[in-house]
């Protein structure tokens, strides 16, 4: 089975959440090809918050934000041994290292583009049987559930509903979006399995099991 | 002054066309740096269409028509003395060579991008004076006018404006958008002068001398 | 067994016929290690005629012709499940893909050669077992013949006669030559088994398993 | 003039320091060319601690180390309107950019090299009027001044002195070398005149005036 | 004014020799913009012969052999303040590289081209003025003089009656051709005022000057 | 098994020896997966003199130095049936090409390393078995052997008891040293096994099978 992740940067502020990370993804690559997309967390906010009021313009601040999602990327390869060590700047790239290591790590890739959407790119590039998108919420929800306490979680949705949900959401300003706009729209033309989970290695291995976890896109 | 130009790959069907724009890129080279960023125009579209109909995932299909916007960006540059025969495949080559060549074309970077979002990250980045979005329509108008006779264009807009109609139209299905909504996001967030206009040699003159034409956001 | 294939760009014009082409190839490449390099075809004609009128130099329209060439590599690529989606740019990169790769489809790599010239030195380079040049005639004639009604076809040659044939017709104004004259001569240095067919599906098949078809050089 | 300055990654856990260094930086632009290599600082240090603690490679922590210093040149680059955006990967390219930017910011290049060493390289290499290594000592001393009360500083010192001292220093375990071996080595080799300063800012506009300040190497 | 300049290998056996021809080339540059093409001599052929003799195939030793101009070519920068000290790999880099220095100096680029049609499509392609062939005899004979007496040197050649000459000598075994085929069609083709001379300083010098000397293709 | 070889640009001198090399690599490669980084030897040190006296930077002939040791590599590989033919550039790329090919042949990589110290960064950074710096004396001794007739060769030694003997005769002007300093601390910091022996084919076979040969470093 062919399995895409994407993991937010948070992850990397703590050692022993890269390690338990770390020993679920060799888990998976023990009988699948995994590919891991982490984002810049903490590390790319605070470059680029001061590169920002030095002066940069928000393009290139993109580029410090990919620069920094790369060290992430480089510090999860430090932890896993069947990880390729070299981390691929783009798809064919990914997919070429897929074919040599279990595990490939990415970073970003280019300038306006964010990790969810870099994740959802390769996922469909490579055919992945699941995209598992590891975030800081249990699952999409009808509205954000720390704002509208009638928020409802769904467990299964099509790719046309998470594409008008996170529409929906994306448009109110203020409101927390589980995925991004450009991330559904991949899922949806390309019809990705797809699990919204909280991201633990725990969800992360019940997802590539097929056990109901989060929010199922199917 | 710093002159960033987005032009539909619609120009690359009529070799009378891109003689007349090839000109009018050149007076304004005498004396502006001018970034020039391609659509993939028929070319894509056929190659796509025929990439998909043979079982490519749409990411590839967007690698294909990058490949196409780069040869129309070839076929400009052969009618461009001043231009820089390298089509840079970043911005910050672009940059570089745009400090050897009053003419630098691009076409496409990475899967995922528009044109249109292309263009506008390269003006962020270079902090262009100026970036002229070249349609096929003569503005930005409250509604698609195909669609509906009362649709007014607007000669001035704000960029949160632009913005707040790019969004509603986006959401309404098959209506004509004359730039895409990560376009009109980067002309919000760095507030680049920027003309939408009907796509003509005069028209884009108009726009560097600063006259009024087509719809100004600013 | 290792086969390299070079196919004129004309296959790009139909779908069927790319359909029945990648078919071809899978075939092969269950049990052979097979490399295709590809034309322009169509497509490099066009963009070449219309770049030269706009005052390109030869050599710069050599770098639109491999960029065709390219773009009907990555065409053909979408028919083909084992192929490689990374086009290479030279032969130690085609060599190193085909350890990953049943398929690798290459394009153009370089101004001033053929698409002919190119594959017979990728099949030198990787020492292939067999070398098929798929053309639009249905072998090696003693002259052009469409021009002379008593050109006889040879079933077989020795890599000296190719070159001696290709050398005296390369001199005649306006001869069809149906392999050109480096690649002839890259045959005789490295004598690889060589077939000039005409370019069908079929022909191909027969060709790698060592059936009599068209021209033999060995 | 061509400047070469070595910063030490400290520089980067300030905002008001990179401001003033970028002014410095900025000022010397004004008339001369100038070079500036970055170290990796906290963040380097941190990211390879935990890389190192998760099982990686000393090497791997070298092009940790590597991305890091990269990260702090772009944040460096924000700062400075004349720079590249660039960060170039080797001397050669350094030098190229050099002809288009008065300011070029580098970081670390290759596993096994310190931000010194590096700096001397390319001050070779660029054939610089002086190299300047901002450090946190105000030169350079007999012996650590830190652990020994009768440390001398020194004024002046011929290439060969400073790579017998550092030689020396070195050999002691605990001992803070303000200068790394190899980098004394090609300052002796190339008579580059160097300057070795308590890295401030007003420093560093003195050493570029010429006027006596820390270690003068000559 | 734009020369380009095709430099045997034969010049890297004598320091004298790279030293003369330096100066011709630092003297041409004071006025004009100047491409140097190598070969590589006595030490490509020493490695060429050798890897043959280990079992190479021959387009591997044409990998060898641009090696080896690459060095031969660095060995004249080190000669020449105001070459860059990059060896550009392609066409396009090579005229980037123009416009930071007087002098860029190229090797070969890729198997399958001598340093004669490299430096004609270079030639080519940077639209030089004058292209010179510095060679080991002092122009195009009519036949190869040191096989037969008769043989006339020509002072003056169409480039069609030169591509004449070429194609009726390469047909003779054993015979020494001054200029190869492919060269010199592309100099028919592009119609580039070209010098066939004796490679001396003084001969480079005066053909820079529009004197007679060698054969003048024009 | 993991195997890094350091191979003495000496060896290239004389098509016997290599051949004798590339069969015990060949040997080796049966059964393991063998790096070798191999020096510039002879023509290293001609064309880094020449360039010297040209007026080269010592940078610059690091560079040239480097496409020496490449060429050596690719004469190498000539005789090599299982090896990459693409000399990596860097210690990921050489760890990618091992999962392709039984042999990788490496070269120098960057300015101000030697082939020892390339060659430890190489063994650490793929957690190599055992490395062995196949050099031009038996072992390493307590000085210098052609100097001190008491000189004692060491059969083990500790990596620690390495890096003391090396800086110890490092200091030494005019002395033979075996193995250079940034080596030996990178051998004694990931406590890789190493032999310094003698080079010769059958030494390294020796060495690889565990046998007492040279000194070992454990």
């Amino acid at each position: 089975m062919k399995v895409v992740l994407s993991l937010g940067g948070s992850v990397f502020s703590d050692m022993e959440k890269i390690r338990e990370f770390a020993e679920a993804i060799e888990t998976i690559a023990r009988e699948n090809q995994i590919f891991v997309v982490v984002g810049g967390g903490k590390l790319a906010r605070e470059y680029i918050r001061r590169a920002r009021e030095l002066g940069a313009t928000e393009t290139f601040c993109d580029y410090i934000g990919i620069a920094a999602t790369r060290i992430n990327a480089m510090l999860l390869i430090s932890s896993l041994p069947s990880a390729a060590k070299k981390v691929p700047e783009d798809f064919i790239e990914a997919e070429n290292l897929s074919k040599l290591y279990k595990v490939v790590v990415m970073g970003g890739t280019f300038p306006g583009h964010t990790t969810d959407a870099t994740a959802a790119l390769l996922a469909e590039f490579v055919k992945a049987d699941v995209f598992i998108n590891a975030t800081n919420v249990d699952g999409v929800y009808s509205a954000d559930p720390k704002l509208d306490p009638e928020a409802v979680k769904y467990d299964r949705l099509s790719p046309h509903q998470l594409v008008e949900i996170v529409s929906k959401n994306s448009a109110r300003a203020g409101t927390n979006i589980v995925i991004d706009l450009l991330a559904a729209k991949i899922i949806e033309r390309s019809r990705i399995k797809t699990y919204v989970i909280l991201g633990t290695p725990e969800n992360i291995l019940k997802a590539v099991r097929g056990e109901a976890v989060g929010t199922i896109i199917a």
